[in-house]
C-alpha cells in the first residue's frame, strides 16, 4: 500500500535526522533557549523580512492557533474563520476551550472576503454578542486553495481598518510559496499579517511549527501562554535545529517544491484522463472526483481520505503529496488509474 | 561548563535515535494510531501487569497533567496537591487554565498523606466551595523524594474510601523505581492509582510520557481530550517507537539507574566532606547546602540551579544527574568541592 | 412613547410585588435552601406532573442556559443549536466562555428538526471534531414560533436514540403554551426533554427562571454549578416567592395569555391591511414587514426593535406584547397604522 | 428562633420596596440603560468623587468578583487574595473557572499586606509560574476587619510600583465605613484602588452590588464581561432604583451604622462577660468563642453559623448583625448569655 492520506506520513528529511544525531549529546538549556533556536529564529527574520519580530517553534499546529488565539483575545472577543478553517472543523473545539467563539462564513474555495468579514462586523454590533477581534485564514487553504497576493493585501486592509488582527495558519505554507500560482513572499506575508506561521511538521520535519509574530501588540508575556497550553518543549533545541537545517539554505523550498511536483504530476494525468476536481488543484493537495468503483479499486493500493460525495455514484478524495512522496509511488498510482 | 541543570539537557539515548533513523522512511499512520505505538503499549502494559489499561503517549508532562485532569472532573471539583506540585507551581496555571483549582497542603518531603487529603475533605463541604475530586502526587517528587509502597497504600485506600481518583505524575519514575529506596513496582503503581504516567523525556527519549489509564471510568473518549488540548503529535509514531525502544528490555531502568548512581556517587561525596541537605537524597535531584562563596566557585565551571537561601551565608542548589551524565563530569564537580 | 420593545418592559404582576411587601422582613435561609423555594418546587413539579424532578430557580436565562450546558458536558462535547438559538447569538459566547462549541444549522422558522441534528452528527465522527452531546431548543423560539407536540416527539425521540440530553430553553414558555397554535402542555415537555426552564422574567415576574431537570443523569451537584457561576442569589427566596405566586393558580398562564392576546390583536389587525410577517406570528413576538416609512411614522410613538431588511423600501421590525401591554397601548399602534 | 446567620436573611429596607412598587408599571429600557441606573451612577460618583468612574450595578458579589477578574486579567496572570479571601474559599472555584490561579497568603486578621505581595512577587518570576497581576482584598474583610487608611495607602503605593491592579470588595463596605474603628472615605477608597464595589445585598437592598471603575484601563467593553457571565439583569432598572434609594441621601450609611451598633451593642455584653473575640470586633460580624454547652443552649433560641474549635471544649461562632436586626433580638440573645 502506497499512502497518499498526508503529507506527515514519513519521518524527517535526512538531513534534519543527521543533525539531530550530530548534535545529540550537547548540553542544551531548555524550553526553547538555547543557541540554535536563537539561529533558527535568526534566519526566518531574515527569510521573512521581519527584525523585530518574536519567533516562538512549537511542536504542533493546534496548539500554536489556541495559544496565538488565547494570548490575542479578550473573553468577549471571538475569531473570524472560514465554515472550513482548521480551527472551526477539525481541533475539537480547542478554541473554545479556551473560551472563544469562531464565527464562521462559508467561504468559496476556502478563502475569507473583505465582504465576508464586513458580514460578520456587520451583525455583531453591541454587548449580548461577542466582539470579533481576529481574522483566522490558512495558506494554502485547507482544500489545497492559495490566497493571491491581491487578495491578502484586500484581507489586511480590511483588518487594519476595523481594528482586527489578521492571523494566517502557515501549517502548509511551504506549499503555498512554491505553487507556480503563487504570487506572495514570507516577507509580504509577514508584512500583512499581525502573525503567521511557518509549517514543518507537513514540510520535512518530524514536528514543529515556527510562529513569527510581526505586530508588537501581540508579543508581550507569549511564553507563558505556550507553557499554560503545555506547549513548551523541554527539549526545544529540537524544534530549533530542525528550523536552522529548514532554512539555513532553501531546503524548506525544495521539499515543498517536490510536494507540489508530485502533486502537479497527479493533476495532469489526472485532468488528461477527464477527471474533474472538487476544488481547484493548486498545491499539493489535490481533490478530484471519481466514481465509487473506480475508488474501490484504487484503495487496493493506495491510501487516501474521502471527500464528499458528488451525486449517486461519484465522490470526491483527497489526495495529499509529501516531501517524501516518490516518482514511483505517483507513476503506480497514475498507473492504476487506467487499471480495469 | 558542564551542567547539572536538569534531566533534559541532552537529546536520547542513541538506540532510540538509531531507531528513528532506521525508520524515518516508513510510511505510518497519524496521530498515534500506529503499529509502534500500539507495540510500545502492549510492552507497558504488560510491565504494569495491567492488561486491561488503555495507553496514550503524549509529548510533554505538562498536557498529560492538564488533559487528564480535565478529562476526570466536572467544572466544580479540584485537585488535591502538595503545596511544591508540580501542577501547583510550574505550569503557569494550566490547571486552572481549564477550569480547576488545585487544592494545596504543605507537605513534609514533598509528599502527601491521607492525614493531609482529609484536611482538604473537611474544609470543603458544600456547594459554595469546590468539591475535591481527585488527589495528585509525583514518585519521585518534585523535590527528589519517594513514596514507599506503604504511602502509596495508604493514600491510596484513602482515595477509594473518599470517592477520590489518585493520579501519579510519573515524570521521573524511573528515577524513583530504580532507586535504592524504593519498595514500589511499576505494577504496584497500576495495582495502586487510577491514572499515572511514565517518563520519557526526563530519562532518555527526545520527549513523550506514557499516560496509563488504569481505571474504566476515566477511558472514555480521551483521545478528544488529548486532541483539544494540542497534544495530539501528527507523527505520533515517533513517541510509539521512543517506548518501545525503552520497553523492549530493561533501557527505561537502566538509564534511570545510571541517573540515580551518578547522583549517588555526588551524594557520597557531598557527604563525606559534611555537606547537608536540604531534603532526603534519594533520586537523581540532590538538594546540597553550599556556602555562597562555595556556589560562586562551583559556578564557574558547572551550571545548576538556585533552590532556597537556608541562613546569612548558605543556600541550597539542585543538582541534577540524567542517563547521559558522564563519570567525568561527576568527577570533576567533586573535585571542585574540594577546590580552594 | 410605548414600548413594544420587549416582554420585561415593566416590573412584576402586583400580586408579585404585594408578597414580597408582605414577607419583607420574615426571616428566611439564604442561598434558595427555603421553605418559599421549597413550596414553589412542589408546585412546578405538581404543573409538571413531574415528582422526581429537581427545581432550581435563577435569576436569568444565560446564566440559567451556561450553567445546565456547563454542568451537562465533558470539555469536548458540543450542543446543537439553530442558527438563531439564543446561545448562538445573544449571550456574548457564554457558552464557549465555559468551554463548548456550538453546533450550528440554518433552520426553517428558527426550529431544530431531526434531520438536522442529524445532519451535524453524520459530520462529527473522530475525535478531531467536537461531539455532540446536547441539543438545545428554544419554545416559543426566538422568532416567535412554536413546537408542535409531534414535532418534539420526533425531537426527543432522535436525542434519545443518538445518547443526546434534549434541553429546552423556556425563557418564553408561557407564550408557548398558552398560544392557540399549541399543542403541548408542561407535563409533556418534562416527558420529552431531559431538562427545561420556565421563564418568570419575561412572563410577569421581577426576574426568574425555574429550571426542572428531569434526568437523573443531569442532577448530581447542580448547585455547585449555579453558585460557580454567580448565578446563586444570597435572598433566594425573592426567587421562590415569586414562582409561588405564578403557581399558586393560574396567574403563570393568564399573564401570557394576556400577552398573547395583545398579540394577536396586533396581528390581526396588521394583517387586515395586508401586512406580510417576516415569520408565522404565534406568540406574543410579532416580525410584521413594514415599508421604510411607515417605520419612520410609528417610531415617532412606538418603540419596537429593527429585525431584518427585506426589499430596497421595506424591512422587518418585532413587535412584543407582555403581561402589562395595555388594550390601550395596542389600540393605539393600530391606529397609527392607518395614520398619513 | 432569631437569626444571627448572616446580613442578608431579609428583605429590602421598606424605602427601597416602596419605590420599587411606586415605579413598577413605568416602561423602562433594559440591561441598566434606563434613567434610573443612570441617576444612581451619578449618585455614587458623587459620593466616591470620582467624576469619571465606570458604574455597572450587577446582582450579586460572586458574579461581580469574577467579571472583574476575568475582564483585567490575561491567560497567564493570577490574583493575589489573602487565605480567607471570598474568591479563595466561597466561590466553588468561580475564579479558576474562568482560567486564572488566586495566589494566597495567610494573612493576620484577613488582611493583605504589601510584604505578603512582595513575597508572591518574589517567589513567580518566570513563565513558568503564573504571573501575579491583581490584589484583591475586603473591606470590611470576611472575619469582619478593617483596613486603616495607612494600610490601604501602603497597598496601593505597593501595587502601582509593581504594576498590579487594586481591587476592593466591598460586599460589606457599609459596615466598613460607618464602624466606628474605620477612618477610610469612600472617596479614599475609589482613590487607592483600581476598581471596588459597593455591597447592596448585605446592606439592605433586595440584591445589588455597586461597581465602580475607576482605571481608565479596566473599563473597555466591560458590559460584554457583564453579559457573557449572565449577570445582565433583563430589568436592570431594579438594581437601578434601589442603589438610587440608597445614595439619595444617607440611607447606606444609616443602615450600616444601624447594623454596626447592634454588633457593637452584643460585642459590649460579651466582652463585659468575660468572652474572646477569635478575630478583633470591628464591625457587624462578630467571632465570640463560646464553651460547647453555651453554643448548646443558645442553639435553642437562636440561630448562627459555627466559625472553628478553639480547643477540647471551645469554639468560635459567627454572629452577623444586619440593617434589620432588632434591639429585641439582640437583647434577647444578651439575656441568654446569662441563661443557666
Amino acid at each position: 500500500m502506497y499512502s497518499f492520506n498526508n503529507d506527515y506520513s514519513e519521518g524527517a528529511h535526512p538531513r534534519i535526522l543527521q543533525t539531530l544525531t550530530d548534535t545529540n549529546l550537547e548540553q542544551n538549556n531548555g524550553y526553547s533557549q538555547d543557541r540554535h533556536t536563537a539561529h533558527a529564529a535568526d534566519l526566518i527574520r531574515a527569510e521573512a523580512a521581519c527584525p523585530g519580530a518574536d519567533i516562538h517553534i512549537l511542536v504542533g499546529g493546534t496548539q500554536t492557533n489556541s495559544a496565538v488565539i488565547a494570548a490575542a483575545l479578550r473573553p468577549h472577543q471571538a475569531v473570524i474563520a472560514a465554515t472550513t478553517g482548521h480551527i472551526n472543523v477539525h481541533e475539537t473545539g480547542a478554541v473554545e476551550a479556551s473560551g472563544h467563539k469562531v464565527l464562521t462564513r462559508p467561504a468559496a474555495d476556502g478563502k475569507l472576503t473583505p465582504a465576508l468579514i464586513r458580514e460578520v462586523l456587520n451583525t455583531h454590533t453591541d454587548e449580548h454578542m461577542v466582539q470579533p477581534k481576529m481574522v483566522y485564514i490558512s495558506d494554502s487553504t485547507e482544500i489545497g486553495t492559495l490566497y493571491t497576493k491581491a487578495e491578502l493585501e484586500a484581507l489586511s486592509h480590511c483588518c487594519r481598518q476595523n481594528g482586527l488582527w489578521l492571523f494566517l495558519d502557515g501549517a502548509r505554507l511551504g506549499a503555498a510559496l512554491t505553487s507556480p500560482a503563487n504570487d506572495l513572499t514570507m516577507a509580504d506575508i509577514a508584512a500583512l499579517t499581525d502573525v503567521f506561521y511557518i509549517g514543518g511538521t507537513k514540510n520535512g520535519a518530524l514536528f514543529g511549527e515556527a510562529l513569527v509574530i510581526v505586530n508588537d501588540a501581540l508579543k508581550l508575556d507569549f511564553r507563558y501562554l505556550i507553557k499554560q497550553r503545555g506547549a513548551m518543549l523541554a527539549k526545544g533545541w529540537l524544534l530549533g535545529i530542525q528550523f536552522e537545517e529548514l532554512f539555513r539554505d532553501r531546503l524548506f523550498y525544495d521539499l515543498a517544491a517536490h510536494a507540489n511536483a508530485m502533486a502537479a504530476r497527479l493533476r495532469d494525468a489526472l485532468a488528461e484522463r477527464g477527471y474533474e476536481f472538487a476544488y481547484p488543484p493548486q498545491t499539493n493537495q489535490l481533490f478530484p472526483i471519481f466514481t465509487d468503483e473506480r475508488i474501490e479499486k484504487l484503495s487496493r493500493d493506495f491510501l487516501f481520505m474521502p471527500d464528499k460525495r458528488i451525486d449517486a455514484n461519484r465522490q470526491s478524495v483527497r489526495l495529499v503529496t509529501s516531501w517524501a512522496t516518490t516518482e514511483a509511488g505517483v507513476e503506480d498510482f497514475i498507473r492504476a488509474l487506467d487499471m480495469k
